[in-house]
This record gives structure tokens, C-alpha cells and sequence, in this order.
């Protein structure tokens, strides 16, 4: 069985993601990060998303990104409700996290090249987003390309380091129907940005708002709760 | 003044960085990193050269690699000792943490970005050093490449990032010479992999092993007690 590192956050994508790769007959290792985001909460969804798929293993790490801050995930700063889908998509937002998936996809690697994984599996899109940088194609081959010369992979070149991305280009509704189909329970996953303290999602931050259009372009009820 | 974002271990090599820094008139960020390691003590140390080099800011931001394991420094597992100048640089040895520099830079590029500085000074060099993969040129540029598509910088093209890496084709005795002309207080920094819990240098790990060479080399007495 192929071993493949998974970055799961507990929202729907990386959801999608880990059924996907499961679907592919990998064996499974999910990487949750705790960077001190606010919705933290979104780790004990991530562990039972990955309980419910029976991952050969769970990891969360920790990174300290709020001693870094400068995005409203990890600094005292409001995050954004109620804006336009317009507005949603032009420009990178205030909760974009500098650097946050080269921190994740690096912590990934160290991981891949200690079990001996060739494959990260990462649940990033270009469609439906929230426009940030580290979401790009692009962006991910030059991962890839670095990610090699990185490791013991590239002096001894035994192997090669691959950043499956298979989301990247599905719509927020393609993705939902496609974790649907591969039983994904998306009662488990949090999406919100600003959840309440009990997990009820506050129905008004960006993330919030995209979910919900994708479920209602899906044609599928979202078993999630919302406080708006 | 230019802000620059140094990431500074304690060693000797970054620490002449540091000096490098200084004297090309940077505003100085320096960045350590707390990420498991056995010789935490260096931490210590970065913050004495730091503070020595009167540095506009240093931060120590924790990422727990040791939840990551696969390196003598991260996990239970022996430190090599008394190994030849040819075992030294033979190879990869049991100290390499993978994906360590990756990790490293990957967390000075978010904070590089939040501070608006365009330019990460790393210590590493090809030339006296322990065969570690991700300190060699290829990939130091493109870790560059990648920096560029992964931040704001690469979508609204205001900043291009740089890893000026000043000592990469320098020798220890070179660097340890260099580090003397600028200032470096060399009885600040510790090399050491295995040190006492006093902070005295095993004198026998391969870090140790080339620093003693490079004192000697350079022909200016090391102030650092070992304990063998």
C-alpha cells in the first residue's frame, strides 16, 4: 500500500481529500496543525474526520503562528462578515495567514520523509476560494521542484516527491458532491473562521459563506448548524 | 534601513550572519527557533548574540518537530561521536531532521512578510558541513522561487523575496575569521549537539568536531569549554 501524508484541517476540502486518496487505496497518514488559529476548534473535527476514515494515523503538530501573526486567524484582528461573493474573490483577505501552507506543506515533508511517504496530499482550489497566493498551481509545482532538491530524496535520488492537489480545479459544489458520493459525513467538518465556543458556525465569514453556496449549488442540505 | 529577518541558532555560522547583517546597515529581525531539539540550550545563546548585536527584534516561535522525529536531535537516538573528518562529510548523517530548513525558512518568510522585509539571511554552507541536503545552493534558490508564488508578493508583484545566504561557499576557518573582524563574541555561541545541562560542549560530535577544526584552521583560540 502506497503511504501518503494528508493535510486535514477538518473543513470540507481536506475532507474530500483524505476520501479521495482512501478511494485510491493509500494508506493514510492525516496531519492536522495547531498554529494557534482561532478556530481551533477545527482540530477535534479534523481527529474524528479521520477517525471516521480510519487513517492509519493522526498527527497534530504544533506551530507557533500566532508568535508570528498579521492575519485574522492568528492576531487580534475582526474577521470579515457578510461580504459579497464579489468581494470575497478580488484580492487577498485579512485572514489570509502569510506563508501558512509552505509552514504546513514543510511540516508535511519533514513527516513524508520520516515514514517514508512520497505523496502529500493537499485540499487547496482555485475556484471558490478565498484568493490566497498559496492555492496557485503554480505555486504548488514550484513546492514540488524545492521539495526535492529539500531532502534526502534529492542527494540520493531515490524518490520523488509528489503535492497531489486533486481539488484544484472543482468548483465548491463539485467538491461537495464528490466527498458526498465518497461518504464523506460533513456533520463532522467545522469550515467556519469565528465559530462559537460550542462549534455552531457563524454563518457570515467568508469560508461560512462559500460553504453554504456550495452546498445550496449542490443540491445537498448541509447537516451543518448555523448561528446566522 | 532595510529590514532583514536573520534566523539565528546560537552556532558560529549564523551568528557571523548576524554580523554580516549589521554591517551592511540592515535592520536586524532575528527569528530562532524552538522546535524540539536536544541542544535547547542554543536558544539561550541566540538570545545572548542577539541582544550583543543589539538587534531591532528577536523572536523564538516553537514548532514541534520532535512530534515529527527521524533525527538524532529530535528523537531518542544517539548523537554520533569521534567520527573522521571523511565519515563527517560522507553522506547524511543520523543528525539531518528532514525538511528542517524548509520548516525554518518557511516560518521566517511568514514573519518576513508580516514585517515587510524582503530579504531571510541563513548560515548555511556547502564547504565544512555535515552533508545536509537542504543547505546547498539549488536549493536554497529554489526555495526563492518558491517564496515568490506562495506570499502576497507573488500575486500583486510589489516585493520579490531573497535568501541571502553570505557564507554558503565559505569555509569554517573563513567563516570563524569573518565572524572575528565583525565582532562575533564567540563565547556566546554554542556548536554542540549533545552539551551538558551547564551548556559544556561534548567536544566530540561532528558539530563540535568541525568547529575545533575551523578554530584551529583559523588560528584563533576557540573560548568555548568542552568537555573533551
Amino acid at each position: 500500500m502506497k503511504k501518503v501524508v494528508i493535510l486535514l484541517s477538518g473543513g470540507i476540502d481536506s475532507a474530500t481529500t483524505l476520501a479521495i486518496a482512501r478511494s485510491e487505496g493509500c494508506e493514510l497518514y492525516a496531519l492536522s496543525i495547531d498554529y494557534g488559529q482561532r478556530h481551533r476548534l477545527e482540530l477535534e473535527r479534523a481527529r474524528q474526520v479521520a477517525a471516521s476514515f480510519g487513517v492509519k494515523e493522526h498527527r497534530i503538530i504544533r506551530v507557533d503562528l500566532r508568535g508570528i501573526g498579521g492575519s485574522a486567524l492568528t492576531a487580534d484582528m475582526e474577521v470579515p462578515k457578510d461580504r459579497t461573493q464579489e468581494e470575497i474573490t478580488r484580492g487577498i483577505p485579512v485572514t489570509y495567514v502569510p506563508a501558512r501552507n509552505t509552514v504546513f506543506l514543510a511540516i508535511a515533508l519533514s513527516w513524508a520523509e520520516v515514514i517514508g511517504a512520497e505523496t502529500i496530499f493537499l485540499g487547496v482550489n482555485v475556484l471558490d476560494y478565498s484568493g490566497y497566493p498559496d492555492c496557485r498551481p503554480e505555486y504548488i509545482r514550484a513546492f514540488e521542484d524545492m521539495a526535492n532538491l529539500a531532502t534526502r530524496a534529492g542527494v540520493e535520488g531515490k524518490k520523488r516527491f509528489t503535492i497531489n492537489t486533486p481539488l484544484i480545479t472543482m468548483t465548491k459544489a463539485g467538491i461537495i458532491k464528490r466527498g458526498a458520493e465518497l461518504g464523506v459525513d460533513f456533520g463532522l467538518t467545522l469550515s467556519c473562521y469565528d465559530p462559537t465556543r460550542e462549534g455552531i458556525a457563524c454563518g457570515r465569514c467568508d469560508s461560512c459563506l462559500l460553504r453554504k453556496k456550495g452546498f445550496s449549488e449542490a443540491g445537498i442540505k448541509d447537516p451543518v448548524r448555523y448561528a446566522a
